[in-house]
């Protein structure tokens, strides 16, 4: 008897960045090469996240990007895209294209621009969007992040929406870097097959060891070897180890501004400089800083990781 | 000779609400009522706004609302229609309507989904939103609300953007609630032809007072008569109990969720139960509240403010 849950999305997931070109459109073609080489190293594919810089692209840039990842082949069993927006004729649109297109979750902001909004309110939200797809393949995670969003995703609020839909309710990231949390939505409705992915890859071997069912970390697309290998090594003696490894890249990157400074890795990687370029309100790094996380990261022995997976050449 | 600003947009404007139908479809209809009502008053046009739950509306439902505005014959010349995303392709599509459609201004949010992003960051959205839309008639008007945004639009970034872009950059609306931010706008920049509109009437005596040129207040939608009584009044004896009375007012909305209490008001005054639909993450007022509300704006001799513009009928 095969596990229930068998054919879900577990593991280790990226919101993998978005390449542009230098007038700042979408690089379907750079997105296609580095999701290849996240999904070769087993990492699934949250694209349209936070570290993707989806707020800042339009529903139908998002769409013609996710077209061309599925027209060349990448497998939308392993796709988590991120749907959620402010308004909600919007998050239907877009959810509706991916769950057409086979993804096998998608990953819903709140309604991010009203802040202080109730339960009641939110709970409508994920109503309205679920109701508004109406298809029966649709699976939710709830995207937690407020740190960023301002709008938080509360227990009780999980427990109205797994109440009213079961099937559809699917799980959580969660990136409130409270590890508090990410253990409570585990201890409640894990069970009730919620699968909790925390938001970084600092709380990946505590969050397995505690019911979760891996992370969405930004750092695996430039660290994804080192990530994955936790993920596969977590119940060995080695685990702490590489879970202090890991944390340490982690903390290199987190110092600076995080999605510029992902994007400069990239760029070393690929020998491609356009992969510096972000779109406001963000800004790449400044050359001292390109610098300073060059030389923090040889000193960590970092070795650029998609070397070995023939990065780029195809 | 005519003063340099005479076609530039003063006095009050209004975020005017969007009214839903029962499937919560924008109603064209029920905003070009209201709208004509407001102008009738001699208060401008600030739609989708926050109070206009713009956020939760698509481009395209904002696009169609404007070309409605327009078809019924209310005049651009009192528009000023909040175009700001999250994705600039988003706002620069959305002003560049406005702009061909002839709106005298734009009011822009900075993109608000990342939070703590640079002056050079948020200068570069408004340099590209402003490049993109390549039109000498666009008027900018920027928007700080930084407790629902979360993003503040600073002194600094002012200066810069009107260095850069004298002709474009028009001015602000300040809805801080920090009246040294007004004040400061209003010394730094008035002179250099930038026109301060606080973001609620309460500051719209002190506004004037200090050199502002109006307000965009929400609660016009509801008070516009004893509002618009300010400000062609704030030069005699009595503009201070006026002002107290607005304040009055003001504050018994404020106490509630405003938007649904704003819409509630509207409610009563139309005859049209319709206009208290709010789209989620939003949530009407319920019984109680709307009969405490009543409770409190008779106690206080509040009018239907619209009875004597002939309200709905045509």
């Amino acid at each position: 008897m095969s596990h229930p849950h068998d054919h879900r999305l577990r593991g280790v997931l990226s919101p993998v960045l978005t390449p542009f070109e230098l007038d700042r459109k979408p690089s379907a073609e750079g997105l296609v090469r580095h999701c290849r080489t996240l999904v070769e190293q087993g990492v699934g594919l949250a694209v349209f996240g936070t570290n993707s810089e989806a707020a800042s692209m339009s529903v139908a840039e998002k769409r013609t990007l996710l077209d061309a990842l599925l027209s060349a082949g990448l497998p939308p069993e392993r796709m988590m895209p991120g749907t959620g927006a402010c308004a909600i004729p919007d998050a239907v649109e877009l959810t509706r294209h991916a769950v057409q297109a086979g993804c096998a979750g998608v990953l819903v902001l709140p309604p991010f621009y009203y802040k202080g909004v109730s339960d009641e309110g939110l709970f409508r939200a994920y109503a309205n969007l679920i109701e508004g797809v109406g298809d029966e393949r649709l699976r939710v995670y709830l995207y937690h992040i407020p740190p960023v969003s301002g709008v938080p995703i509360t227990l009780g609020l999980i427990e109205r929406l797994l109440k009213a839909y079961p099937k559809q309710i699917a799980g959580a990231k969660d990136s409130s870097g409270d590890w508090e949390n990410t253990a409570a939505m585990v201890r409640e409705f894990a069970a009730d097959g919620f699968d909790v992915f925390p938001g970084s890859e600092v709380f990946l071997l505590p969050g397995l060891r505690a019911g979760a069912v891996g992370c969405i970390t930004a750092t695996a697309n430039v660290n994804a070897a080192e990530i994955m290998h936790l993920y596969r090594e977590w119940q060995t003696p080695q685990a702490d180890a590489w879970h202090e490894r890991i944390r340490k890249i982690r903390g290199i990157f987190q110092a600076f501004p995080m999605i510029s400074a992902m994007k400069e890795a990239v760029a070393w990687q690929s020998g491609d400089d356009a992969w510096r370029i972000v779109r406001p309100p963000l800004v790449e790094l400044s050359d001292e800083q390109s610098l300073e996380l060059r030389r923090q990261l040889a000193d960590a022995d970092y070795r650029l990781p998609m070397a070995d997976a023939l990065w780029y050449s195809e």
